[in-house]
């Protein structure tokens, strides 16, 4: 395989000489997804209605925990009937709530042409997040570093079809847990100028991954423009917790959006059944959602979840599996009937290795959440091994397949039908097309041709060496990284983000737990 | 993982003690699927009257190439123009002749319980076929022999989701080619009693493997009831020959249905355009569904196709990409409009190994058939390499990939949704529903549990013996083969087969050349 670079469109100058910049692929980011495929809609209307009043009941009468005392106020004085700490929420107050959040809305990036909208058949791609351990660019298995961590913000930068830089793609371990956000945060901003998450390990740490977005972006722009999203897992079934409806707080009254994710692990703290697992995550997603609007009407937020089914034998959640697709097809048909953005996981795998398996995982992943229609499509690069891993291998081959995915879903082109078709005569029965002067000028955008998947004869891959897809991915990860360019920051934002990093290091005490989101 | 084998239901005693033979895995067939879910229709109700109006100016101007005087005879009896190999097909000739084309039908099984439908919403998993290689159990690439494809025989007769044994998944190349297709047919039937494909390597191999479906079920019963299909491949762009015409006129004459399959090689035989392909592509088949009726009004017919898109690089064929999925779901509209029962392939794949490009590349196609709505999902087992080679390990693989999709293709179930919903405030929040007697009563049947995919955590992994997945599968497809029970066939019957071979055997000459099909 010839890996060949091509410089991003409208950059200038620079180092123009670079050894790796051949030409070909090019880094460009893909505009955020405006998706024209038809959705795979599983339930009928009236079963959405059941799903909507299952929830509805659910939240009426069993109640939700919010185990946070300002959350519990915020809910009493907004109206619902509060009980130590379980939250009865009528269905009219939470209808009346949700119907504040904006059905789609743009994301700044420090960058304005990386902008990507989100909501309705807008989608963007972000990679996987807040992995313990990685496989490195030797598919070695061992714990990350603030520099492993850099190495996949480049490679977030320069994959084109990720809209995202996210935050802690693995934890660098070489950092106190305490003010390891500082460092992730400053590494996504500095590596890439797309799009990136926020940190929400605890509401002060939220609180500085804002500040920080604040000394780049502006605290005036950030009160109109969202810029971030910070991920709150809610613990199924049916509670929130302090630290992240602290987190929550955080972002939603600086206007950011927050995925409102219930972590569900169907069938063990959810219902053994499709239709009901569904309902109790929705009814927690709507209570999560309902409470971004008390916090601060008119906040952008999105409807989030993680969602495995579990391993009879392991008790391990599983991925690819039937119930994961049609739980996403129904949670996309719930968001778009409530009219909010939704958020889904993306190329999920449970092996161990970069094996046939967790291409299966992967891409059945792939297919059926693009088929959902979710708009923030999370995880996208590199997961495996249940999220306890990310692989740079995986990361770079999910990317591309993030790019066909992309291409599925904007549909056949029909722009040049005609011309296309006046080359049937032309060639006629028994003719090739090859030489056909229409082939010859669309060959190349008609079809997509994926670097990573090699589909040469076995004789001119044994001619190239043999290799698996692994050593093939980690190759074309290595000539990216050599060809990696900074985008510019200006350098007084920089200089005062590392003012305030270093203020906040010298206040925060070190510590050494490990906390994972997902 | 631990593999344990149950027993078919509805089988009676004999080798009960049989050792491998320990619980668990059913092996029973799953029946033909009626699927539930809505379909990803790309094209409006005017593209696809484009499509038809391309494919109907093509039949009638550019016109077809019948390189085969019977059929051109046929063609002129039947009022099209021909001039030289050429045959103008009118569209109303056209349409009038496909109307008698069945839009549904029952496949018939030696084992009338599986029986299975096609057409509609009704669709089966079909083994690949036509692999000149072979990787073994001990994931060796060699040549196959009788013995090899006795074994892909016996797997397809175990494997839940395949619904048919196919014919020649390898090529037996320890029997000579002239002769082969007796044994390959005699192996399908013998070695499984599912349904199975027919060898149209000729007009008088197709002949012979009808005589001995007369053998097996009666040449009177044949004449209303479909036993076997034959596949035949035209030749991209706008050519049928005289080898496929003169096994479709085999088939048909006897009722029995062929899949009318234009070879496709986007951009390389057919304009680069996705939806000039398939104007190019439907226009082939329609040609070959037409002839078919033309042999024998009624006859039941199946729209085929081989698709691929081919690389810019080796200009070999690819697998997966964005376009195959968009012309599976454009096909399959078009198929519908016509309202013929149609083709696709399955989990294609250009890999060398089972690696993770194999995985993507597989599980990205089976998605794509699922959401097209292919009718007779063909090539659902083993296809790797391009086709070049069937892995042993993708075969119990993609099998099982196949019933995670059989599954997924089901829908939800709501069937119990209300006593699911009844645990959610026995549970309350914060509980867990593993305990719960809904859960216990209801868990294995609400979420698949894949044998193949390993989602235990690293460490129970490790001490299993860090084994991948190429290794698992071949372990479990040993394991499958060890208890392995050959159906009962009639004694009558199968001495008339061997009889009928060794006559047929004595009568052609043995002969060394290689056919293939896709």
């Amino acid at each position: 395989m010839t890996l060949e670079l091509k410089r991003p469109r409208g950059r200038s100058g620079g180092r123009t000489t670079r050894r790796a910049l051949r030409s070909v692929h090019d880094i460009t980011m893909l505009p955020g997804l405006n998706r024209r495929l038809p959705l795979c809609e599983v339930m009928t209307g009236t079963q959405i209605e059941q799903i909507d009043a299952a929830s509805m009941d659910i939240l009426e009468t069993v109640g939700v925990q919010f185990r946070d005392p300002i959350a519990l106020e915020d809910w009493k004085r907004a109206g619902a009937r509060v009980e130590g700490e379980l939250v009865f929420l009528d269905r009219g107050l939470v209808r009346e709530l949700i119907a504040t959040i904006p059905s789609d809305f743009t994301y700044h990036a420090r960058d304005p042409q990386k902008n990507v909208r989100l909501g309705g058949p807008h989608s963007i791609f972000v990679p996987m997040t807040g992995a313990p351990y990685l496989r490195d660019l030797d598919d070695v298995r061992r714990n990350p570093t603030l520099a492993d961590l850099g190495m996949f913000h480049k490679l977030s930068h320069m994959m084109p079809a990720l809209h995202s830089s996210a935050h802690h793609i693995v934890e660098p371990y070489d950092h106190p847990i305490s003010q390891r956000h500082l460092r992730i945060t400053y590494s996504s901003m500095k590596h890439s100028d797309k799009t990136f998450m926020g940190m929400t390990t605890s509401p002060k740490n939220a609180e500085d991954v804002l500040d920080m977005c604040a000394i780049l972006f502006g605290a005036e722009f950030m009160e109109t423009h969202p810029v971030t999203t910070g991920n709150c897992n809610g613990n199924s079934p049916l509670v929130w917790d302090e630290t992240m409806l602290g987190a929550m707080r955080a972002f939603c009254r600086r206007n950011q959006p927050v995925l409102c994710s219930p972590f569900v692990l169907g069938g063990a703290n959810t219902p053994a059944s499709v239709p009901a697992t569904v309902a109790q995550l929705n009814a927690e997603a709507l209570s999560a959602l309902a409470y971004t609007q008390v916090i601060r009407k008119g906040c952008p937020a999105i409807y989030g979840h993680y969602l495995s089914t579990v391993s009879m034998k392991s008790g391990a959640p599983m991925a690819g599996t039937p119930e994961i697709s049609l739980m996403n097809f129904m949670i996309g048909q719930m968001a778009r009937f409530y009219g909010v953005p939704w958020r889904t996981s993306n190329t999920l795998g449970g092996a161990k290795t970069f094996d046939a398996q967790a291409g299966y995982e992967s891409a059945t992943t792939l297919s059926a959440v693009m088929h959902a229609g979710a708009n923030y499509i999370w995880h996208s690069a590199g997961w495996n091994e249940a999220g306890m891993h990310c692989s740079v291998a995986k990361f770079v081959v999910d990317a591309e397949q993030c790019a066909m995915a992309y291409r599925m879903a904007e549909g056949p082109k029909w722009g040049d039908f005609d011309t296309a078709l006046a080359a049937v005569p032309d060639v006629g029965p028994g003719g090739h097309y090859l030489g056909h002067p229409h082939t010859q000028d669309n060959f190349q955008t008609a079809f997509f041709m994926p670097e990573l998947l090699d589909n040469s004869a076995i004789g001119q891959w044994q001619a190239e060496g043999s290799t698996e897809i692994t050593e093939r991915a980690l190759t074309y990860a290595r000539k990216l990284l050599e060809a990696y360019e900074e985008p510019r920051l200006d350098a007084g934002i920089n200089d005062a983000l590392l003012d305030y990093i270093a203020r906040r290091e010298r206040e925060i005490p070190a510590a050494d737990a490990l906390n994972q989101e997902h």
